[in-house]
This record gives structure tokens, sequence and C-alpha cells, in this order.
């Protein structure tokens, strides 16, 4: 992915001196966000996106890369990530800036009519619009549901691993059976300044998604006795003054056993959530945010909202719906974002002024 | 483009013995008209499919094949030809029936709640739905505006040539500089049963857009006296008892001739029409049908407009539009042509009943 993002600029800064200013933030970068910096693109306005995911490409890139779509329009079959490659090849002349790896936490409208935008890694705007393209919502790793662990979320319970120098000489437990969790096992497991007091893997049946070579090595592992691997299903957890001591495990024998840790740290991958969006104030019916079909605004103008997260008569939950509702957002944030320009529409065919905003040379018409 | 038609069934016979009695018509075989045999055919929908040109692709194919477009999403790039070509590719599996070369002349409700639908070629459809994805309208030969000649229109003045063994041994003005005037022209001069008696050329300027081989063969046809060329613009035309009998041609230099003749035969190229569609009762808005946004159904339920032709609040004349209004009009159509099925939207990538339709294999999910 990493050679497309060649001509545009990711955005790896955790927080700036003072809010990015800008006419256009998008929310959700996925098919239907990259579209959205196209269209806004042909209307010569620079767009800033932000993503929950560390890459561009959205649900087909993180739910199902290499399966095959087939009704792009004109695209007889692509997967998820040539859909991606191919967006982002389009979008190319245009410079959008990428903020990836963080979700809006905050949206307030200002005094002088723009939003202040603020992100989870502190990344802050102040823009005219925003294209809310977020998709099912923001990716979140799916939690582990058990009475009383909640507290520790941070503490000693953790999805995600920052800082693996924080876990270095703990007795840690680990959940789950893809690649986060082989990885990190075998992480902790290694010789060298993160290597833990022990690690014990737990998951719910003797079969992995990771990658066969590292779950060979976890199992040659756990013959030397330099870690553990038990079959079973978290079921309950123990505290003892405040603090985290041992999780029950349920094993296919029925037996629950009580496992002592000091982390625990739980990879079952990620699902989407409308998170914040849902406290932005905007009209939402069944969790999607309601739109006209005119401009696919939201119920407060300039903040519009295209793909999946929008919902109006007729509504069906497809990409080439998506591509459509980024272009009419777009025009319809023209009066917002210029307010004395006369817009018409081209034609990427026809208009010597788009070629030059597509940056390609103008054919001799005769 | 020939090849592309392998799995489809191309219609060249002129009338039928009944009429073809279909779910759906589709007037149109533009990218969007393409598009919807893909949205039908996605739920299940056989199409048939008229187009008043001979060949599928309709705009972007007669107006700039060889012309790049770069907002088809994601195809960063792409000539008419090469969208029709991958959109052809993509309703192979749909098995649509093509009747080109003919307009509908006729659309009829019947009582049965069915269209009778009747083309200039003399083919007929009873069909539950039609969808007019006629863009601009249906091409036809732009014609030759100077005051008391359209009735000699079939007579003595023809845009087309049906039978050229009707112009053999007449005197014949040809007006044009393209391809089919240069092309008819030789054809008239060379030795043969068509051969006129007679063949004057008339372009507005001494260059032209026709192949230049057949410029030069022409150049030396009038060298050799074989036939006349004369630069010039129709200016008039003179009649005699009923019968055209010669035009009035004006010259660079500003001075008017007339040309006598038997038959004019005007080249001018295609331009659309709406045509007889104006005329099926529909609502129309500055020559555009009136749609709504939830189906793309126009005032008269059973028949939708999807693309170019239609208007509704916001609506910009996009092909990527098109193919959002494609799917919405699909869906709309349902309950009329199978009133009892419950329709669920499904995924390409997901769906084993629409890899079914689709005529791909199933991946096995995890």
């Amino acid at each position: 992915m990493e050679p497309q993002l060649n001509r545009q600029v990711v955005d790896t800064a955790v927080a700036h001196d003072g809010p990015i200013e800008t006419d256009a933030v998008i929310v959700g970068a996925g098919p239907v966000g990259l579209f959205q910096v196209f269209e806004l693109g042909l209307l010569e306005i620079k767009a800033h996106v932000i993503d929950s995911l560390a890459y561009p490409g959205g649900q087909p890139v993180e739910l199902y890369p290499d399966k095959p779509i087939y009704d792009i329009p004109a695209v007889p079959v692509c997967t998820g990530q040539e859909l991606t490659d191919a967006l982002l090849k389009q979008i190319e002349p245009f410079g959008a800036t990428f903020h990836l790896g963080q979700e809006v936490t905050t949206v307030q409208k200002q005094d002088d009519g723009r939003f202040f935008v603020e992100t989870s890694k502190g990344t802050r705007f102040l823009t005219k619009t925003i294209f809310i393209a977020a998709g099912v919502g923001a990716f979140q790793p799916r939690t582990l549901k058990v009475e009383g662990l909640d507290p520790f979320e941070g503490s000693q319970l953790f999805y995600r691993v920052k800082n693996p120098a924080d876990f270095a000489g703990k007795n840690l437990v680990i959940v789950g059976g893809g690649d986060s969790a082989l990885d990190w096992a075998l992480n902790f497991v290694a010789e060298g300044p993160n290597k833990a007091e022990s690690v014990i893997l737990i998951h719910r049946r003797d079969g992995f998604k990771a990658a066969p070579a590292n779950v060979a090595k976890m199992r040659e592992l756990c013959e030397q006795l330099e870690m553990q691997f038990i079959v079973g299903q978290v079921t309950g957890c123990e505290e003892k003054d405040g603090r985290l001591t041992g999780i029950k495990v349920t094993g296919s024998d029925a037996v629950t056993r009580v496992v002592p840790l000091d982390i625990l740290l739980v990879f079952f991958g990620l699902s989407p959530k409308l998170g914040p969006i849902a406290e932005w104030g905007l009209e939402i019916e069944r969790k999607q945010l309601v739109v006209d079909t005119e401009k696919f605004s939201t119920s407060i103008p300039g903040i519009f909202a295209v793909g999946d997260i929008n919902t109006y008569p007729g509504k069906k939950k497809l990409i080439l719906c998506g591509f459509h509702e980024c272009a009419l957002a777009a025009f319809g944030a023209m009066p917002i974002i210029f307010p004395d320009k006369k817009v018409f529409l081209q034609y990427t065919t026809t208009s010597p002024k788009l070629h030059k905003v597509l940056g390609v040379e103008s054919p001799v018409f005769d």
C-alpha cells in the first residue's frame, strides 16, 4: 500500500502547534472516503482524511482484502485491496493529507461557522466542511465480555500494545488465536528487553487463524516450557484489593480453572463502532445519519454524510451508491467553501480546466 | 466490439411473429443502460436492450471513443470504448438481448398493467417494466436546415442510405465532409450496379474529417472529371411541380450558384434527440424526465429513468450517478416484477446466491 501513498501526505505527528485550517475534513478512508477526495479535488478543494485504521481502504481491506467484489461499475472483478489501490491512484493528483490510526473525538461548531475537529491523537482542525464517510463506524478492538473485567482496561487489561516495554517482566495472559495474539505471545517470550516473566496463551479451540509458522513456533516453545497454551474460554475474573489477580478459564472438559496474571492482553480482532459520531448532535435513525438526497447533508449544514453511514428513502448500502453521494455532496459543499464562486458541471473528458486539476494533458479536439 | 457481445444475444430480426414477453426493457445501450442490465441481473431479472445506434456504448462511444475519461470511480483513466468493453464483460453473465439500430416508437400501457413497446424496426414487446437510459436521446442524423427542403425527405432528400440501388443512374448531390459523405461519393462514382449518372460533393470548406486516402481519391476523380467538388454552403433550394430540382450553394466568394439534382444526400453526422420519448405522457422538465430519488421512477409507475435523461433536485449528469440510479431503480422494480418476493440486499463479495447468478465460484469463508 505504501507506494500508492507516495504523492499523498501521511501525517504521523502526534499533535500540532495550532489547529490545521482547511476547507474539508473527511472522516473515513474507505472506498467512499477516498472517492470523496476525488470529487472535492475536481472542484479544487483539498481535503484532510482521518481514519481509525492505520491504513486506507476501510471495511473491504479490513474485512476481506483478498475476496472478489463484482459490482463496482466497469470493474468486472476486483479485491478490496485492488479497489483501494485503484482509488488511491485516482486521487493522487489531489494531494490529500491522511491522518491514520486515530478517531475523531470532538466536533464543535465555532462562532465563525467553521467546525473544530480533534482526534484521539490530538490532531486538531478548523474546517469549513466535514464529510462523514465512516461506513459502519470506526474499527475498534472487539472486547472480552466478562463481568467485572471492564474497570481494569488501561491498567491491567489491554486490547492494543502501545509500548511493549510496559509489559516486560510481567506475568502475561494473552487471549486470541489470530496473528496479533501469536505475534505478541512470541514477542514476549523471546529474549530481549521486553521479555515477560511468563506467557500463557488462551484460545477457545486448538486451531489458529494465525500464520502456521508462528503456530508451530508457539507449540515448540510450549514443549520447551518457555510458555503455556490453554484451550478454553474466559468465563470470569478474580480480583483482590482493586487489582485483577486472575481469570477463570473454562476448558472443553467443562472444568473451570483460575489462571493467575499481572496483565491480560486480548486480541479478538477489530469490529466497527459508530462511536463518538453518535454524540455530535446529528439526526440519527437506526444508527444511520439522516441525509437529504440533493446534497447528502446531515441535519447540521456543513456536515455531509456519504456511504454506508447515511440513510434516506431507497438507501442501499452499496459502494457504488456512495460514489454518487460523494459527487453530489462535493457540489453541495461549494456554496459553503466558496460562497462567491459560480459552479458549473464540467466533464473530465472535455474540460481543459479539469485536465489541469488532474495533471493530465488536454487533448486537441477537432 | 463484436467479441464482447459473444455471450449476449444480438437480435437482428426485423420483426417477430408475436411480441416478446419480458420483465424488463431497457431503452439505451450507453454505459448506464448497460449497467442497468447488471443491476437487474443481480436480482435475476433478464432484460432486452434497445438502442438507435448499431452498437452498444452510447454517447461516449459515438462522440469520443478514444478520449480519456477520468471520473469513473476506481478506474483512474479509460476511453469511452474501454468503458463500454468493461461493462459488456461485467454484464456477460446475465444474457441480455440487444436490439440495435432501432428506436422505440410506441409505448402503450395495457389493461393487464404491462407495457406494449414497438421499435422502428417493428420489434414488439410486452414488458412489466421499462428503464429509460436514453442519455441525451436517440442519436439521429443531423439535418440540413434550409427553408422548403423538409417536405422532400424520404423522396429526394436522404440522411441515410438504406438501399444504394435506389440511387443508381441518378444525378446525386452529396453534402458533408466526413467519412460517410466521402465513402458514399466514391461508392456512387465507382463502376458497378449502383453507379450514379453524376456525383457532386459539397462541403463548407476545402478540408475534410474523412480518411485522407479517400479525400485523395476524391480529388483524383475530380481531376478526371468523374465527379465534382464544390466548396460552399447550401443556402436554399428550388422546386418545380412539387419536385426538388436544385439547391443553392453559396461559395466563399459570396456568389450563390444553383446546383441541379435528382437526389440530395446529406451526411452531417449524428446528434441526439429526445424523440418519441417526449410523447409517452411522462412528466418532463426542460427536456428531462422527472423522477423520484428513491426508485428513480418516472411519473408512470413501471417506467424508470436513469442517467442523463432524468432530473431531480441535485442532479448531475455524471455516468457514476447513473450507476447509482440503476441500482435503486432495479430494487424499485422488484415489487412490480415479483410482487410476492421479499428482497434483501446481498453483497457480491459474500453471497453464494449472487455468486451463482454471476457464474463464479463461492469462496470458502473462515
